[in-house]
């Protein structure tokens, strides 16, 4: 007979017992958590006084300045999770890839992936290896938020996404030249995506065991496929890329930009938590997933331009919106823009919490 | 009792009986007729060639230039329709706007609409004012097609799109400023979309008038908004839009591009085609949409950059999908873009053709 000290302590773990992580486990929650892309970002003078000394790389390397920027929004905002700060770009770079950020113009690849020797030569390097500065930025920001109840969202883009900037070499409207290479490449493509779901999905395991409570897949492209292509070209690796950050044991999120003629999809890659964005309902995008599976957003980031009541009405509806969902997470459609006026964010997060005693009862 | 001399005679019409028209009215055709958004254009070197010695609008305006670079495609393939070649932004021009083309860089409005003061200010004149030289294009063009049994298109600008150049000032990723004014001037909005909806209508209608045999709104930024915003914000103003030209008693084709979420309201604005892109299958807007609407689209432009294999073995699925619907018109979700070459075009439009046997059959 075992003595009652060896039994596994039943402790009040106030971080899994969070509404994000008890959201993603389609558990019931006192109020809808609420988080924002980009949630550390331009909008926030304590960001913008960073970047005016930092490149984005720049902050992003040092743990203890990607530890700060993480927190800054945390501070100022009553959100109910974190995410780490760091770019979906940095793991080309271990790859090979010759990446910089132009101030005004967005990500540049110098040397742009064209032709299958140059898919050959791209490395898979373990995440340790070549992402050692985003693992230790996640074990000191969740050594600070821990004690706060406060759960850390680690991230990676998804293979396609990954794809289009290290095809078209930067921003690309309408992803022509990695479309060309995925339609008329096939083994070219193949060993494209797989190493890059090898590399994403480690990544996204190495970021659960540093401690990361939760991991997001932002598939920012894949909006620009047709489902057919996204079926044959894209959704295999997706699905390769969760399956392999499953082994870290934390709700995996996937959220594509424009995807709503996707989800179906999407949804049989795995992922715990579906983020959509405002071009469709949440009411049909669960109609269309058909599975019990959480959704995350997808407020459109335009209307924090908007005033004050506009926010506050738009918010509450998406909050009783999804309140008829197997699980809601209430965040934006996509990255909070730079333009965006304090006031309106506080309204916003304020609004979410206003609901809670309407929720409660 | 009449003589037979004056009894109305049965003439046969073979533009009235051209399979784009047949499958716009939902009757049987024996090919799914086909047309290219942007089939005049940067693609074709006669019309680089033009365009080397003209400007944008320098060709538009000229009813003889215009009629010359709408038939460059209709000389070159074997195409079920041609369209005008025009642009959807000249309308702001006659109501106050100062619009110009930038080389490289796309169009320019100097004097965007910010305040309620500049919308109260915007003009409503009369498409026999504002606009003659298309339809006078119009006019010369049907002249020059009728002989050949090949149908025009005429078209405008949604309001909403137009709202969007108008208030951006350009081509902007977000439509943000555009979002602000929509959401918090709910008077001034009003007021902007009315005057939009009045000059797009009365244009289509005039275009008809002239001699247009079916006509497609353009509302290529819609797809940026919500359900909810489109519907309370927009669909009013479209419907309008398309009341208003329905007195030209010829079909009308809704295109919207990455819509798919706001399918089922698009199709209550009374569009007798609804234009789909690649974003969502034929068979999944049919069924978003309910009503036996034809569909047109929805190859992805980036196919015809890549091998004629692909090409000819893409065009077929879309082709096959589209027989299961209440009509098909082939095209593509998108202006076809300029780098595309002339043979992957040609195999697009023969694949088409070649499919007549298996549905006459």
């Amino acid at each position: 007979m075992e003595s009652v000290g060896t039994l596994p302590q039943v402790r009040h773990d106030p971080v899994s017992d969070s509404r994000f992580l008890r959201a993603c486990r389609r558990e019931s929650v006192d109020a809808t958590p609420i988080w924002l892309m980009r949630q550390a970002g331009r909008y926030m003078p304590e960001y913008r006084a960073l970047r005016e000394r930092y490149g984005i790389l720049d902050l992003i390397k040092p743990p203890e300045l990607a530890c700060e920027v993480t927190l800054q929004p945390i501070n100022a905002f009553d959100l109910d999770a974190a995410i780490i700060f760091a770019d979906i770009l940095p793991p080309l770079e271990g790859m090979g890839l010759s990446l910089e950020f132009v101030r005004g113009e967005g990500p540049l690849i110098h040397n742009p992936v064209r032709t299958t020797a140059d898919i050959e030569q791209l490395r898979t390097p373990s995440p340790e290896e070549a992402l050692p500065f985003t693992l230790e930025a996640i074990r000191l920001t969740r050594a600070e938020l821990e004690p706060r109840g406060i759960p850390l969202i680690g991230f990676s883009g998804a293979p396609f996404t990954l794809a289009c900037y290290a095809v078209e070499g930067g921003a690309s409207r309408h992803q022509a030249t990695v479309k060309r290479l995925m339609m008329s490449e096939p083994a070219g493509w193949d060993m494209l995506m797989t190493k890059l779901s090898t590399v994403a999905g480690n990544y996204l395991l190495a970021q659960a065991r540093a401690g990361a409570h939760a991991l997001q897949l932002f598939d920012s492209w894949c909006g620009e496929l047709s489902p057919a292509d996204y079926a044959n070209y894209v959704l295999p690796y997706t699905r390769r890329t969760i399956e392999i950050a499953k082994a870290g044991g934390v709700p995996i999120i996937l959220f594509g930009v424009g995807a709503g003629g996707l989800l179906e999809r999407m949804a049989t890659a795995g992922p715990d938590v579906i983020g959509v964005d405002w071009r469709i309902t949440l009411e049909d995008a669960a109609s269309i997933i058909g599975a019990p599976t959480p959704l995350q957003g997808n407020l459109d980031p335009a209307v924090l331009l908007s005033d004050l009541a506009s926010v506050r009405r738009r918010s509450e509806q998406i909050i009783a919106e999804g309140r008829s969902l197997p699980g809601h997470i209430f965040n934006l459609g996509h990255g909070i823009y730079p333009e965006t006026p304090l006031e309106n964010v506080e309204a916003l997060v304020q609004t979410d919490k206003e609901a809670r005693p309407v929720l409660a009862s």
